[in-house]
C-alpha cells in the first residue's frame, strides 16, 4: 500500500469506503431493511471486495485489524439517517466519490496481488474484484439482480485500469505515475460511460432448456 | 472452546445446531426444495456462520475433521420429515433452542477470535457473524431478503453480547462467569425483542438513483 | 491430479469448464445481463465450485496461476455469441458435456480433499461441493432459487460418486481405475436421472412462523 502519499491516500480511502457503504445503505433502506440490516450491506458493499480479494490470495482481511472501515460505515449510516431527504441533491457527489472509490480500490488490489508475486492477468480480475464485487454481494444482499451487470460499463472500467496498469508497468514507468495513471482511466471511464450512456450489448439468447 | 464443561457445551452446541438447521430445513422446504436441497440448506443455516468465521481467521473451517454438524443436520432433515405436521405446535420450543444457539455461538466466535490474537471489537464482530451469517446464508440460498435485516431485533443481541463479553472481560471476571453472563444477555436481548416486538427503527430514504 | 494422463484429463476439463460456463452464460443473458455479466456469471458457474473447495482447504485457488479456466469461459461467451440462435439445437451435446464435467470435478474435489488429509465423509462432501457448488453460485448471481435443488437428482449423484470413490479406496483398486468408476457412476446416475425424471421427493411442510 502506498506510505508514500499517506494523508492523500488516506482522504481518498476514506471519500470512497464512505461512498461505497452509502450506496449500500440507501439500498438497504430502499427495501425496508432496519438500522442494523442497512449498516451490515453498507460495511458489506465497502469492504467485500476487498474481503474476498484477501480471502482468495489467503491472507487476514485488510478490517479485522483496522476499524477504520467499520467507523467509516458507521459515519455512511448516520450521513444517511441525517440527510434522508437530500440524499437525492448530493446524487452528483456521491457518484464522483463512488467513481474515486473503485479507481483506488481497484489499484490497491491490483498492486496487493502483484505483491503476493501473483501474474500480471490475475492482478487485474482481482483488481477488478476489489472494486466491483463489493456491489455484487450488496445486490445478492437485498436480494437484486447484480445492477453492475446491466447498467453503464463499471466492472469493464476496473479491467481496462488494470490493463493500463500492466502496460505502464510493462513500459517501466514509476509506481507513482502508474497508481495514478491506471486510477485516472478507471475515473475516466466510468465518467465518459455514464455522461454518454456506454453500456456493453446485452446478449440475445434463444430458449434455455435449463430455465 | 470451552472444555472444562464438555458434557453441558456439547448438549447446548447439539441443541443449537438441531435448531438452525430446522430453521433452514423448513424454510426450504416451503419453497419446494427436494430432500437434498433441503439438507443443504439446513447444514448452510447451521455451519455458515461459523464457516464465515473460519474462513476470515484463515483457519480450517471447524466441521471438516468433525462430522458432529453433519450428522445434527441430518437429524434435522428427519425431525421435519416425521413430525411435519407438527412443527408449528412446536414453534416455541424450536425458538428457545434456536436463541440458545444463538448465544453459543456468538460466544464460541468471539472466544475463538480473541484466541486468534485480534481486538476486541472485531471479536464483537465475528461473535455476531458466527451466530447471525448463517441465517442470512439460508436466506440467500432460498432467494429471499434476509429476514433477520427486518424481523425483531436479532443480530444486535450478538453485538450486545460480545460487547458484554468485552466488558466482563476487562472487569476481571473468570472465563466461565464471562461466557456465561455474555450468553445469557443474548438469550435475555432476544427473548425481550420477541416478547415485546422490539425492532430497530426502519430508514426512510427518498428516491435512491442507483435502483 | 492426474498426470498419468494429461491429453485426456485435460481435454476432459476443457468440455467441463466449457459446459459449466456455458450453462452461466446463457442463464445470464436470459436474464438480460451485457456481455462482461454473462462472462463473469460464466466464469463464476466454471470455477466457483473449486474455488469454495480451495478456500475451505486453506490453499489458493486453482485458477489463480493457470488462466486455462479464465480462457476457457471466454471461448464460452464466444460461442453463445455466435451460436445464439442454435443453442437449442445443441442441447443434448452440452448435457453431455456438462454431466462429464460434473463428474471430472467431483473427482477431482475428492482426490484433492483426501491428498490434504481429511476424512473420507469430508471428501465426499468437498467433491460435491466442487461439482455442484458452481451452479448454486451462479443461481445466487442471477437471483433464482438454485435449481440443482429442485430439479432431477444432481449433487446427489455427486455424492454418490465420491461415496463408490471411497469404496473402490478401500477395496484397494488402484487410483485410475477408482477415479474412472467413481467418474463413470456419477455420468450413470445422472443419465439416468433425466432420462427417467428422477427427482428426490420434496418435503411438504405445514406453516413456517418464520416466513
Amino acid at each position: 500500500m502506498p506510505f508514500e502519499l499517506p494523508t492523500f491516500y488516506q482522504i481518498l480511502d476514506f471519500i470512497g469506503t464512505l461512498a461505497f457503504a452509502i450506496s449500500g445503505t440507501r439500498l438497504a433502506a430502499a427495501k425496508h431493511f432496519d438500522l442494523f440490516g442497512a449498516y451490515v450491506v453498507g460495511v458489506t458493499t465497502a469492504i467485500g471486495g476487498g474481503t474476498m480479494r484477501d480471502v482468495l490470495l489467503g491472507t487476514q482481511p485488510f478490517w479485522m485489524t483496522n476499524p477504520f472501515y467499520l467507523v467509516c460505515s458507521g459515519i455512511a449510516l448516520l450521513w444517511v439517517v441525517v440527510f434522508r431527504k437530500h440524499l437525492v441533491r448530493q446524487d452528483n457527489t456521491w457518484f464522483l466519490f463512488d467513481t474515486i472509490g473503485l479507481a483506488l480500490f481497484t489499484v490497491v488490489g491490483f498492486e496487493k496481488t502483484l505483491a503476493f508475486g501473483l501474474p500480471m492477468w490475475c492482478a487485474v480480475i482481482m483488481g477488478a474484484m476489489t472494486g466491483a464485487a463489493g456491489g455484487i454481494l450488496r445486490d445478492v444482499l437485498i436480494n437484486e439482480v447484480p445492477l453492475i451487470f446491466r447498467k453503464e460499463i463499471y466492472a469493464l472500467a476496473c479491467v481496462l485500469g488494470g490493463v493500463v496498469f500492466a502496460l505502464c508497468h510493462k513500459l517501466g514507468l514509476d509506481h507513482n505515475t502508474t497508481a495514478v495513471v491506471a486510477g485516472a482511466s478507471v475515473i475516466t471511464m466510468r465518467l465518459l460511460a455514464v455522461k454518454y450512456h456506454l453500456s456493453l450489448p446485452k446478449l440475445k439468447v434463444e430458449g434455455s432448456k435449463e430455465e
